[in-house]
């Protein structure tokens, strides 16, 4: 993990009762850079043991939920964590919840393309908007960019490479899926333009094809070596990441 | 207009009842290499009243219903299609119905998110799916790849433009338009790659700021100068603009 956690002093991640966001919760605090307040969001906490579990051991972990496709709970979940962070603000939002409705051309229908985009695209850009005030506070008490000041960081995929969409990397099929993580991707650099004025930083990372319930048990990476990875660029993040989609070696991808 | 349209017998057009569509329609109509059969789309025969009046002189136009967002209507309307023409198939559909929900970061509502996406990206999918084996019938007559044989046009825009979105090119504030033709020229590579085998070509084309209902009176192309670039542009296409994104002037655009 990167020293640039080392100044980032609140934090929060959704989708962290499992898979990729459950393990940045577990590297973070086990990390001797933790930030103070790791806010982990899930759906239910009546599905996060796990996470719930973890942070009875680590009082830096506060569960908060959020529906991410529920306006009124992004609402009550910002004004929860508003009262968790007091005057210090939010330093890095991690957009991680995500889901991955699979189907080809010839099964896909109009109801997943937007099942898909609803909770992967639309939901990371009304969770930012949501938590903007939080951002904004932790801004004005920084300079330079970077997650020790503002930043944002939605979890996207090379499946929503466009450029890389083709030969062996077209072999995934995946309409719906693709599609949001394009749109996401637009999103980031329509945020990241905006909010440049204020010195909040807004990229894409690609976690890498990684042994999750989403990936399945033929991926590359395991939880540990994607998360690592991540956690590390998030830490380097700093103004010419503004508006970019980087994979978890730091490896800019093309759009 | 290309000599391409010469093989180009058979043709439709989505929202066709205004603005580029209804463009489109005129310079074909009127053109020495029209299609036989042009297959006219609206998604209301009582809004599209030029449109039908032209159809009177011109016995080539079929004006077709088709809701671009109601599965049924638009199996109905392939049914119909299907009917018009017969054993030649369908050599070219131009997905050009589109709308632009404007709203920027501070007013962007997750309603108009979907909105926009389902109208252009997820209806053009359906579309195409719909049309496929009408697609598939021409494309069996045929070889080589371009509107001679079969080819899927997605009208998008250098909003749409991921890369492009930064600078000057990223003044024009609208999320949800953006994300909806950054998924679509997403839709539009899964498309190309799926259909290869089969002969059948798709592409992008962003048809440049035009004076239309949607443009507004600033715009910097008349709808005759965008449309009779658009049209050269689709006739002339071939193999290596199969997946591709171009402009009106046939200049290839980043993702």
């Amino acid at each position: 993990m990167s020293s640039g956690f080392q100044k980032c002093h609140t934090l929060m991640i959704t989708g962290a009762n499992r898979g990729l966001g459950l393990q940045m919760v577990k590297t973070l605090v086990n990390s001797s850079h933790c930030p103070t307040k790791v806010i982990a969001t899930t759906r239910d906490k009546s599905r996060a043991k796990e996470l719930l579990d973890l942070a009875k051991k680590h009082p830096s972990i506060n569960v908060v939920t959020l529906d991410a496709i529920n306006q009124d709970s992004i609402e009550q979940a910002s004004k929860e964590v508003e009262s968790l962070l007091g005057d210090e603000g939010l330093n890095c939002l991690i957009n991680n919840a995500g889901i991955n409705v699979v189907s080809t051309l010839e099964t896909v229908e109009a109801e997943q393309m937007m099942e898909n985009y609803e909770t992967n695209a639309v939901s990371p850009l009304m969770i930012t908007k949501a938590f903007l005030p939080l951002l904004r506070k932790a801004a004005k008490q920084g300079t330079g960019m970077g997650i020790h000041r503002a930043a944002v960081v939605n979890v996207s995929s090379l499946l929503g490479s466009i450029e890389l969409n083709r030969g062996p990397g077209a072999e995934f099929k995946t309409y719906p899926y693709r599609a949001s993580k394009a749109a996401l991707n637009m999103l980031t650099r329509c945020v990241a333009v905006d909010l440049t004025p204020e010195g909040i930083l807004c990229m894409a990372v690609h976690p890498g094809w990684v042994q999750t319930d989403m990936g399945g048990p033929d991926a590359l990476l395991s939880k540990e070596e994607s998360i690592n990875g991540v956690l590390s660029v998030i830490g380097g993040l700093s103004e010419k990441d503004n508006g970019g989609f980087l994979d978890y070696t730091g490896k800019t991808l093309p759009w």
